[in-house]
């Protein structure tokens, strides 16, 4: 035994914005495509439980993700609610430029720090997704569109295709983006391989280098530890997260495991320890059953949904209410 | 964004050892009895594995848990394999007394921190709990037995009976039984309502009376917190941790969910972070697959035996093997 480290839940935020995924990097891993109109009520539920930034789909072709082809329409349903942060995600110029014209309020790019993750996504380095990113910008700028920027680095704890990623090469990617002048950047373990030590010293190398701009943290759940990744990261004082109502998405190569973080799992630890969410529980699960619906047959994940809040929440919650 | 805490992963130990409590804690929680020749097959493979703590049963009458009531040849077998250190869970005097005559290296004896689980459990308080560890450490030193005595402070973080227990009363307890001189005091989240900054403060206050008497952390599963637990509690220097292949074990009140940490995601996470546990995270999952296959019809959880290890990880396991 060592002494206590007195800074363990010292530097732990206070508040958490949790920023729902399940729309676009959930249904996007799944083969059922889910009509416009669940989406939108989807969106509504989710609203209605206290959600304030959910990305609704991505500008992608049509042919490529099907499921998604509805994104115009599903964003402009999400707009009409009055302080909801409605995000798209855009892998090239021209899903940037539809996200541009539909003047979505924020569109995320993603960046893949392992090379060989970015040719077999996108099919180009990432370098030379940077200066696709540099033109992004440049339209941005000059469409006069009060689109934000965030630029997601994927694979940043290592890539089912390349293995290991040099956190290195991540901490240039960031840099880079700056450079650039995006608003945002966010970290992202795509795949599941991230763990609560790697997770504190990459955030604290890309801390040093994007401050307030490092915005997020995305932790997939396929090997059990997105919770306690999520752990280090508040340590870190990161305060957004992303997250998917049951728990979908994932990664094609490792089928029946677990996919992103599953919202209610996350706010069910945020809110036992203390940090505020603004989101109600008790309407999240029953968002999560609806969703197990649509998805029938689909894998769904998650954990509090079968044990039920401890008894001592339930109490505090209450008290809260 | 806020200063990097430079301690998150300072204290962290570089080697853990993992009590596995499957052939108790997860056994005592399922209906199939577990045939004895498979237990000793259970313990061979574990050994073989690297395991060197292991739960063999509980001196408990076998009318109440039947599926143990072979424990004393169990323990008989494992006393056979050398450096095997082979522990028993005793809940009384009784137990205790047979644990001295079986010549146990250790012995566990539960203490419930909640009076309501304490009554429910062992029909007795805390209190006159306390007093028949006094008891059992007088046997023990009268009998010349070599037996440890570690107490466990179950439903240390909640109870499902009671709600919340009282940190104060946890510190009380532990400062009591140190007061009588057991050897060792560990702390179980029994029901699953330990999150991360309730394990950092928690672990703080009792390592301040208990210092390295505190020996062991317990976590369930069953919210989905178990391994964001252990993190907080590998932060505090905590270096060693019970579990159950194939996350058997938990609690009756909630069925369906997880039970204790699963011993196989455990040391993936260890074994991430650079963690030495001296185990082989093959043989691991293979002896997870016969217990599957044991408690068929049983529910068993864990995460990594889906998913895989990280291409990153198994090189690593290549480069120490």
């Amino acid at each position: 035994m060592q002494a206590t480290p007195p800074s363990a839940t010292a530097s732990l935020p206070r508040r958490v914005v949790v920023r729902e995924m399940g729309l676009r990097d959930g249904l996007q891993s799944v083969a059922t495509i889910v009509p416009t109109a669940a989406k939108i009520e989807w969106i509504r539920d989710a609203y209605a439980a206290g959600e304030r930034e959910i990305e609704v789909g991505s500008f992608v072709p049509p042919r490529l993700l099907p499921q998604l082809a509805d994104t115009a329409e599903v964003l402009a349903f999400a707009q009409t609610l009055p302080g909801l942060r409605a995000t798209v995600l855009v892998p090239n110029l021209k899903g940037a430029q539809r996200a541009l014209e539909a003047r979505a309020e924020m569109m995320l790019v993603p960046l893949s720090a392992s090379h060989a993750h970015s040719l077999a996504n996108l099919r180009k380095t990432p370098d030379q997704v940077l200066a696709e990113i540099a033109r992004m910008r440049a339209e941005r700028d000059a469409s006069g569109a009060r689109t934000q920027i965030e630029v997601g680095l994927s694979t940043a704890f290592g890539c089912t295709i390349q293995g290991a990623v040099d956190p290195a090469e991540v901490v240039r990617l960031v840099q880079a983006v700056l450079d650039i002048g995006v608003d945002a950047v966010s970290l992202a373990d795509t795949v599941g391989y991230a763990d609560p030590a790697m997770v504190s010293r990459l955030f604290e190398q890309v801390l040093k280098v994007a401050g307030e701009r490092l915005v997020a943290a995305h932790f997939h759940d396929t090997r059990g530890l997105g919770l306690a990744n999520v752990y280090a990261a508040l340590q870190l004082g990161i305060a957004r997260f992303d997250a998917c109502s049951a728990g979908i998405g994932g990664c094609p190569h490792a089928p029946g495991a677990s996919g992103n973080v599953a919202t209610e799992d996350l706010v069910y630890m945020l809110h036992s320890m203390g940090i505020a969410t603004g989101l109600d529980f008790d309407r999240l699960l029953a968002l999560r059953a609806k969703i197990v619906h649509w998805l029938a047959g689909e894998p769904t994940h998650g954990t509090i949904w079968k044990a039920g809040l401890p008894r001592t929440m339930k109490a505090m919650e209450a008290a809260h209410a």
